[in-house]
């Protein structure tokens, strides 16, 4: 596994489920199963890869027959795993009883990744370029290169890797991580508690153009006045672009979570905790509800609404407003290159052929449906 | 709204639509109203938000029902308004009539952004790392941490934001505007007042390999030695990229328009104000004419040519060339998942499903189409 | 041409081709030529652009016919080309006789990039930030306001461009390519010969959340602790992005070849020499085999495995593994918007037709397939 801790800095498994169940989940060792000065925990694995000083979990049924072999120290399973699996064995691992065992998992991941992140050097590095009207919360880090404008506020505890540029008055809350080459333009406010990823862009201007009558086809730029607003708790994706609105602000709700390079129009608005896969780009003026979900390379069209709990699978095109729950799909389904040519032929054909069945229809006195 | 001037900033609105119309459109107070000393103004809005210190515009006909709410100081609307609509009211605003309030809104919202821009620091930060043989013109600012390599030109009064990167040999227009890490790569010649965004690059080697006989399905790398040439009035979107060509240039004509996470593979032309919506994908050795739109997330094969004034509708892919202007389509429509389940079911039997009717046309004598 | 060597660079033909050819595949002049002493070259360039200094190739027959007007000193054709077009006329150029020009030319264009490179500046610019725990091999460059954390270690040769990131413990082979405004993030593995393009991110967080309970529809971050690992001889484009894996690596094989603006999801594989097109994504935890292709705005699901020798057509959507070699599309054909309109309408309604056509057939007896 990739990150194992060193053997000095292992942890006993008791601590480390009790530091990292920040949520208060149950989690128990199974009947019979001690952790008392229990087993020391170096890293977190899979259940075919986790070696004899790590933890591993057990979320995909799927993955059951994986667990006779399974080398971990201790491993995370339902209650109604151990019931009806381990119970009768005598497992070489100590069973941890969860109701959510993907949700613990999650949280050692986390526990991990903030123990990496607690090793990383504080403080501004001195190749920063900070504006004097900044206002830099107490325990802030500012990596190398970075370039802070004027009047920008950065909460306590946030966290900048290299070549950051915060643009002209944003503001950036407390507890963020920003990863290196991270940009914000003017005028950007993001919440608390906010991951952003190499590369992403928020505030660019949103692609706005009115017809300039002084040359045949040429645009006049409507230059964006609007910002970019971003609540508490939300991830943001390597590459993505969140566009500043044209005079009002695009607003991202509580929670969003966004992977990597997909595009936000400008004047959009996402609701909490809508999360969206790689590659899907929202045109402008879309209003998108809460719980929401958009698989991958989806797209929407712009000036649409979709409510909330609308779940769009990947590839798909959202043309019109959805207004009621549920999953919704519009793709094309792939063949052999052969029998696709042979089919998509007969796409152009639809509407004659479904005249020609009709007249068939009549000539047989058919019920026309 | 965002942009609003401190008050003692506020400017009169005669002198505001003056500075910003220099397209010279007719712009004048409603018969009965005046602008002399009339207001001060400090910002622009939406019908619906714009404050009694800003201006607004009526372009949107469904919007008209705002009007008589409207906060703001001016309304620009058509002469055709104020017949129907607000001459027989008093309109508490001044109606500012102009047979093209849209434009006049996107004049007005770039006085806005230069203003703030010229409120920006100028001059060559000391961070900036500038080859002895770059020839920067009059009134250019570099940014904090910009690397401009040997051979560069960059014409008079363009701006670049912290980190940009210009190539050995590329060359910059005049009254440029470089967002924060803009990458040309050596060899690109971008015009005057282009405006490009962050992330974006541009002179990326083009995607170009060759069987390599060595190993079994390996690649040999066919460097690219073409440029890029981006012609005025070029704006190009966040994290764009535009490849140099293999032996030739890629070239983007006058006013061409980029939004965001946009491709344009290698020895591609781009003609003249043609625009693009982001996440559109253009092929290698692709011609595009003049006064094209492509929506977003459409995208074209290479080697393929699109005449001008051709109209890509969003998420549509083009795979052969297109010489007659109009809008093209082809996107797969969306449904309930169920629904689209037991409809994309069929199409792999399309082909079939044309013979077993043509079969019994037959039968019937029915005439095959 | 955009590259074209000083006069005073020139090489004799004989030795740039002895040079460029690193492969060892055959290269003659034709039978009663000779380049002893031969025409000294600039550039290289295509036979309709190619000037009396420069180098060109016929590899695609349908350009045979631009051979006569060809200004270029001298062009590579296969023999065959030789026998059957040129053998009897007196060619103005030197005919170069290669069983493979198209690879040739590869090479050529390899040796006038590296010409190019080997012109510019090496060693560690005084802007580079590197911690003194990594170690930098034997005539590395690092460029301008590059970034090299704790424990990176960089192999001989390679060279960085200006603005490059490389995060903690990371790994970078010898004689590698990065291009400005290259980020790897902590634990990163890449091996030689690497050729990396602005804007890319290798090991930005994969996208993964578990439901928290806490609050309805909210998302716990699964922290990414795989890392990624990248083979050989691989080039990665301009702000494509490569995920880390959740608890295992993601994975490149040797010789992948990406274009710019892909996206790879956590835990995915690539076999060796698998090349993608621009504005591919690859979901999370996706197996694809060797030597697959991947045409523009592909994509994958996730969780599914292509087998080797697979290829698959631009913007096709793949839902489902593929195990037979072969080429797959699924693609919506274009047409004009109206047409497009007619048709698409009736693809709602496919399972309904075909349940009418099937009533047809049984009213007539037909063989209901």
């Amino acid at each position: 596994m990739p990150v194992l801790l060193a053997p000095e800095k292992a942890v006993p498994l008791k601590q480390l489920l009790s530091e990292a169940n920040v949520v208060g989940i149950d989690c128990n060792p199974a009947p019979g199963h001690d952790w008392q000065g229990g087993p020391l925990i170096r890293g977190l694995g899979s259940l075919s890869s986790a070696g004899p000083d790590e933890i591993s979990f057990l979320s995909n049924p799927r993955l059951r027959d994986q667990l006779p072999a399974c080398q971990a120290a201790a491993v995370i399973i339902t209650p109604a795993v151990w019931e009806s699996t381990l119970r009768d064995q005598a497992p070489a691992f100590i069973p941890v009883l969860c109701s959510e065992p993907y949700l613990l998992y999650a949280l050692l991941a986390q526990w991990f990744d903030r123990h990496r992140i607690a090793g990383l050097e504080r403080g501004i590095h001195p190749t920063a370029v900070i504006a004097p009207t900044a206002q830099i919360g107490d325990g802030v880090s500012v990596g190398p290169h970075c370039v802070i404008e004027d009047g920008v506020r950065i909460g306590a505890g946030s966290r900048l890797g290299p070549h950051c540029v915060i643009g002209a008055g944003s503001v950036l809350g407390s507890d963020c991580l920003l990863h290196a080459r991270v940009t914000l333009y003017h005028g950007v406010t993001v919440g608390d508690r906010a991951i952003l990823h190499s590369g992403c862009v928020l505030g660019a201007d949103g692609f706005g153009f009115a017809p300039d009558p002084r040359t045949k086809g040429a645009w006049a730029k409507i230059a964006q006045l609007g910002g970019v607003v971003v609540g508490n708790d939300v991830e943001i994706g390597a590459n993505t672009t969140v566009d500043r609105g044209a005079l009002e602000n695009t607003v991202l709700g509580d929670g969003v979570k966004l992977d990597n390079q997909i595009m936000i129009g400008h004047n959009s608005q996402i609701g909490d905790h809508t999360a969206m896969a790689a590659c899907v780009g929202v045109a402008g003026s879309t209003i998108i509800g809460k719980r929401c979900t958009l698989a991958g390379a989806a797209m929407t069209a712009g000036h649409i609404t979709l409510g909330d709990d609308v779940h769009v699978s990947g590839a798909t095109a959202i043309t019109s407003s959805i207004h009621k729950p549920g999953r919704y799909t519009g793709v094309f389904p792939y063949a052999e290159h052969s029998d696709w040519q042979r089919n998509a032929a007969v796409l152009t054909q639809l509407s004659a052929l479904r005249k020609r069945l009709r007249a068939l229809e009549r000539q047989l006195d058919a019920d026309p449906e």
